[in-house]
């Protein structure tokens, strides 16, 4: 069972570094975790998530059932042997790309069942397959089967998917001890939708349920930027101190800041990976479209002060060049540093909170990266 | 001046070992170079291809020119600094492109005018201008411009392009000598078709002007495997001993072990990565295609007794998915073996010519290859 320590707390916001322990290793947090969809961080080796810092990834349910399946990463008993990543990986439970990806066609208290967006099949994802697959996959993390929902929704709906969502976390939680021995760690995930009632309720319930970690999901699904932040707050103000949380699937650099302020842990997002291969660069000050004519004949780095790999050996020009001319190598460059990026910003967080002073980071961090205030 | 040095002769066969310096380094030979087409090997670093240990890499004159064009790499003096590779680089003339990717305009004494294959643009390639932009990206090894055939051709043709060939051969070696100081090598082209005695021809008049190292071109353009070897022996007997011999755009493994034989020194192929970027691996027992269904459970790395970074960390079921799935990780992964692949062989020949074992060698290699015998 995972055990979470509360290494720091900043005295003048909810942040607070901490650090906890799973079978494949360490992970301090605040800790932003890459996302490897199909078994790998989309051009990234093993060995690059290493010299980037990666202390742990995440992987998709939805996708690894799919694709290879379960068959053959049972052969590696788990995804750590299959991809060769050998430090902690989270699993999603498939839930958000069933609802966004897929076509659904029916959920009911079973469960959700679907259609491949690959090659049409059926498949019924239930809360206790959910925890099958990622038992399978033999993850460090794994969440329970939770029912997500568009923005926006009312409230009737909002809280007819909580009441599933915590009905899904009961059985998912009794068939990982009853079935799967409880191995590794079985996170429950907040929903709600846009209110405040409903994210006090779902937590609550959760914590009748009992897990050793709390993520909040429905966030980033379109809803302004406030609003995200609001939910967020509620969400975070109502979990235990004691246990970690994780918000999924958010977000900028500066909404990764901010939410540490308010009392997250945990983050994954697809922004430094997708942007990366869209030739848009994370920089201290900001984005950086390297598609710009005026990074033609340009002899600087990326960022100056940045050390990873893509900038301590190649110009914005040589940058730039590979990317218009769609070369493979781009999109391993341009990964390579957006990915470093976020898990630098990750630990000089962390930093700041240890030797007190987050408030001056984030003062710092917005002077700099030049975006709106702090909400 | 390129100065090249024979290490070791072969007492079975022509093959030799030797070393040659350039200002970027030594080159241990037999070599095989890498193509760079657009100033990156695809989908390799330059840390993976030394790693690999890529003696020297091979860049497109034709590719740069058009992209990024002259003025970006003038301004980081060359190619060497644009793409972060210290060690050498030859470039070809832009000819064979002009005649098998560009629409080729008109070709008259003055040079090749042609239309960009990227936007239609009009440009005049000359033996001059050919120099110039080599020149421009400061490659250790720059080649005559060359006129390239279709095969087949008649006689008459072929004689008609050697004559230009070798009048081209003139002005370029007093342009590069005049405009340029001699500075870095010029390599001259033996052409000739599929005639021996033009062929003959060509290395008598190209003798005459005088290089510090000679190619065999317009071989592997459609021709029968015999009559490439036949027209490569020709050319290769004519050449002198004590300079470096380059058999341009060839081959297969196997071609490469005969083409030693015969006493070529220098090698430059797209296949290996071209081939890895379509699922196709080169081992030590033959070719591998990874779509092949009989991959799908298999925990074997590719290829058991190769050291690379694929081989000593993936399975042939986890490149399978990442190839199936068409993740930007295959494609480095593949190319990671199969430029180690073709590096590793040329290393073994080498090292088989310096302990007197070459003929042993050659015998073991089609053994295990599974290929014909050698002509």
């Amino acid at each position: 069972m995972l055990s979470y320590t509360i290494t720091k707390k900043c005295p003048h916001s909810r942040a607070r570094a901490g650090v906890f322990n799973t079978r494949h290793g360490t992970v301090n947090t605040p800790v932003f975790m890459p996302v490897g969809t199909l078994g790998t961080v989309k051009a990234l080796s093993p060995e690059d998530l290493m010299t980037c810092g990666a202390q742990i990834l995440l992987g998709n349910t939805y996708h690894l059932y799919l694709r290879p399946g379960c068959e053959v990463i049972d052969r590696f008993s788990g995804l750590h042997r299959f991809m060769g990543w050998e430090r902690p990986i989270l699993t999603d439970s498939g839930g958000f790309q069933i609802f966004s990806l897929a076509k659904l066609t029916a959920v009911d208290d079973a469960g959700a069942t679907f259609q491949s967006h690959i090659d049409g099949s059926r498949h019924l994802l239930s809360p206790e397959r959910s925890a099958d697959i990622q038992a399978c996959l033999d993850s460090d993390i794994m969440m329970c089967l939770d029912q997500c929902i568009p923005y926006p929704a009312d409230k009737t709906a909002a809280s007819d998917a909580l009441d599933r969502t915590i009905q899904w976390a009961n059985r998912c939680r009794n068939h990982w001890l009853n079935r799967h021995g409880g191995k590794n760690n079985l996170f429950g995930i907040v929903q709600g939708g846009m209110y405040p009632d409903l994210r006090r309720r779902s937590v609550e319930e959760l914590l009748q349920v009992d897990f050793p970690g709390y993520a909040v999901g429905g966030l980033s699904v379109g809803e302004p930027k406030d609003l995200m932040f609001e939910m967020a707050d509620v969400s975070l103000q109502a979990l235990p101190e004691q246990k970690p949380r994780y918000v999924m699937g958010v977000g900028t650099p500066g909404d990764i800041v901010e939410l540490v302020a308010l009392g997250a842990d945990m983050f994954d997002c697809v922004l430094p990976t997708r942007n990366a291969r869209n030739g848009q660069f994370f920089t201290r000050t900001g984005t950086l479209n390297i598609c710009n004519a005026k990074y033609r004949l340009d002899r600087h780095p990326l960022d100056e002060q940045c050390n990873c790999y893509t900038c301590r050996n190649f110009s914005r020009a040589y940058l730039r060049h590979l990317y218009m001319a769609k070369e493979l190598l781009a999109y391993r460059l341009n990964t390579l540093h957006n990915v470093y990026y976020y898990l630098d910003l990750a630990r000089q967080i962390r930093e700041a909170i240890l030797e007190e002073r987050f408030s001056e980071f984030r003062t710092g961090f917005y002077r700099q990266y030049g975006q709106r205030k702090a909400p």
